[in-house]
């Protein structure tokens, strides 16, 4: 019950240790297309460039930033946690200049401040931000976001590692043109996998690039022509087979239960979750209409040793929650219920685990309370 | 039987599968440790930096080039075979300027050639080349090559995918810099990861540079922080938790049989499969010296389909071989003996299959002869 991975259904770890088979093998060629619409599912979308990078999150970060930034590009980056400052390191490694627009960690993006900074920066062509902070909590308004850029003419690049699955994400109607996503956080996925997608205005400015994508292995111009099934299919890199397996029964199991279904789930958990936490005296660092119900950060408690009662959470419950990154260290703990992991039964273990080890830190919690709280 | 992915040994895809646990879990940082040893036995090196890349080994290509190239730098890039060129890209792609070697595909690269190249560039500080052709199945002389570069004060990369653990990779012996090698080939593990080691020259060179890695994702001075387990271990990225659980099994292996063992396998059923495809009138395309055991590249007979006889090797029996690329395509066939593949039921599948479905193309060969030649 960290921030990711999260639990991983048995459905999805029997997928991938089935026997490999070769990257262009038919059968496997045939699974990337039904991949790829699923992915077009769970994005919400009908982009034809739609697919899974070969590696983790920060790989999809990178394959949106290198393949749509030039140098000399301004990006209009807004930060409100961890993942907004690799955005900037994205921008500027590929030779852009990223314009700050800085909100306070745990709170969803200030609209105004992004506005303001799209009316400051004409010649800015990109507005980049994260959807769901991992390392806060907040959910931020992308809807919202993606008006104000097409507003002043911008693309738009959003992380959505923590939201996919958990919450909406509705690439086409929001116009988003570039998103990236992690296999391991509500898909419930191994780690390894992002997937992206992008907009047909997006693809055609990879397409018309002046100067090559600085990246070989993330070049979208190369590795289209491996997932595109209109041409000839060419080897590019070899793709991470078994993994693929996995991210495919993840899909389906998605689509299965219906994303409409997913998203209340989450949303059911979490207030569940909520009740018993309060009910403890333990409290939301965001605020409620900016949360998100897959992540729950929390503040904690005065005089509570967090790296001693994590520890103590992981080794007698079994159980992980995460620390606080950057600022927050030390400071919060990030509770996941997260695809396949969002559940009762972990709900329970959560609040019982963490009542156990708090009052054993002698801060007084009444466990029983907690869970008759949380129904 | 094609270059890779290889067949998985059934212990690898059962590790594969073992529950997800966070990336920072003390149970998998000690595993992680555990691989870090096993690799470099494998790589044969006491380099402390070595570790498994978080992506395939086209990704392990760009760690090295990106993180050992700056803008202006030169890079002798020896070229016989699809891969070098691929290496062509990193440099030009880093910002630096490559000084091409070309020897005809098929054979090992040509020694005095390289060296003319080096006295011809003295400002050139790197010498890259393919110890293990995938796209060709001819072996060069790393150890020499090696040799050279010190000679001309060059730092070596060293594209070692398709030889670690088939063939002798003497890390330190040879005193290579920075090589990279694939899951998926000898080590028979699920492809999507990308071993690579760093000499202490080369890890001077990357904490020294004067401009920031143009890849945060590939970046080794932030990639550290994670794997090394001298100093705090900090998230970079998420670990692909599972495929480190199956590199690690696989790396054990290894260990298991020994690499002198292995090396010895390989050699032994590369000579028997030899034997059989010689007995049908099928000939290599690369000098028996500077052929590599593990891949297998044959010119396809005069007469025969390319594509309908490896579709029918598929399908009939069940039999991947692979295709020939670039120039290669349509005149060669590349039959993989990697790893857990290479082993007697294989080659006696692959001269039964091959034998049968090339005499209903009208090529006519004797099977029981082939098997009997291959012993």
């Amino acid at each position: 019950m960290g921030p990711g991975p999260s639990d991983v259904n048995p459905r999805i770890l029997e997928a991938l240790s089935r026997p490999t088979i070769g990257h262009l093998d038919p059968a496997f060629t045939d699974m990337m297309e039904e991949t790829k619409a699923l992915l077009q599912y769970a994005f919400q979308t009908s982009n034809r460039l739609t697919m899974p990078v070969s590696a983790p999150g920060s790989a999809g970060m990178e394959t949106c930033f290198a393949n749509l930034v030039e140098a000399g590009d301004k990006v209009i980056v807004c930060q409100n946690g961890v993942f907004g400052g690799r955005m900037k390191e994205n921008v500027t490694r590929c030779g852009g200049t990223a314009v700050m627009v800085e909100t306070e960690w745990g709170r969803a993006i200030n609209l105004n401040a992004t506005e303001d900074a799209l009316k400051a920066n004409p010649d800015a062509n990109i507005l980049a931000f994260v959807h769901a902070e991992t390392s806060t909590g907040a959910q931020s308004d992308a809807k919202a976001l993606c008006e104000l850029a097409r507003k002043y003419d911008c693309l738009t690049i959003v992380d959505a590692v923590t939201s996919l699955g958990g919450t909406p994400v509705l690439v086409d109607e929001w116009g988003i043109d570039a998103i990236y996503s992690g296999s391991q956080k509500c898909l419930s996925c191994t780690p390894g996998l992002s997937p992206v997608s992008f907009s047909d205005k997006a693809t055609d400015k990879i397409s018309n690039r002046k100067t090559p994508v600085q990246s070989w292995f993330l070049d979208l111009n190369l590795v289209m022509a491996y997932w595109n099934s209109e041409g000839p299919r060419s080897y590019h890199h070899t793709a991470p087979v078994n993994s693929l397996y996995a991210l495919h029964e993840a899909l389906l199991i998605l689509k299965e239960e219906g994303l409409e279904n997913s998203w209340a789930r989450h949303q059911k958990n979490h207030e569940m979750l909520k009740a018993g936490l309060e009910s403890m005296g333990i409290e939301f660092i965001v605020p409620e209409a900016e949360r998100l119900p897959q992540l729950n950060a929390v503040a904690i408690p005065d005089g509570v040793n967090d790296a001693e009662v994590r520890s103590r959470l992981l080794h007698k419950f079994n159980l992980e929650i995460g620390a606080g990154l950057g600022p927050l260290a030390g400071k919060i703990w990030r509770i996941g219920l997260m695809g396949y992991a969002s559940n009762t039964d972990n709900i329970k273990l959560c609040l019982n685990a963490l009542g156990t080890v708090l009052n054993e830190s002698g801060y007084n919690v009444d466990i029983e309370a907690a869970l008759k709280a949380a129904g």
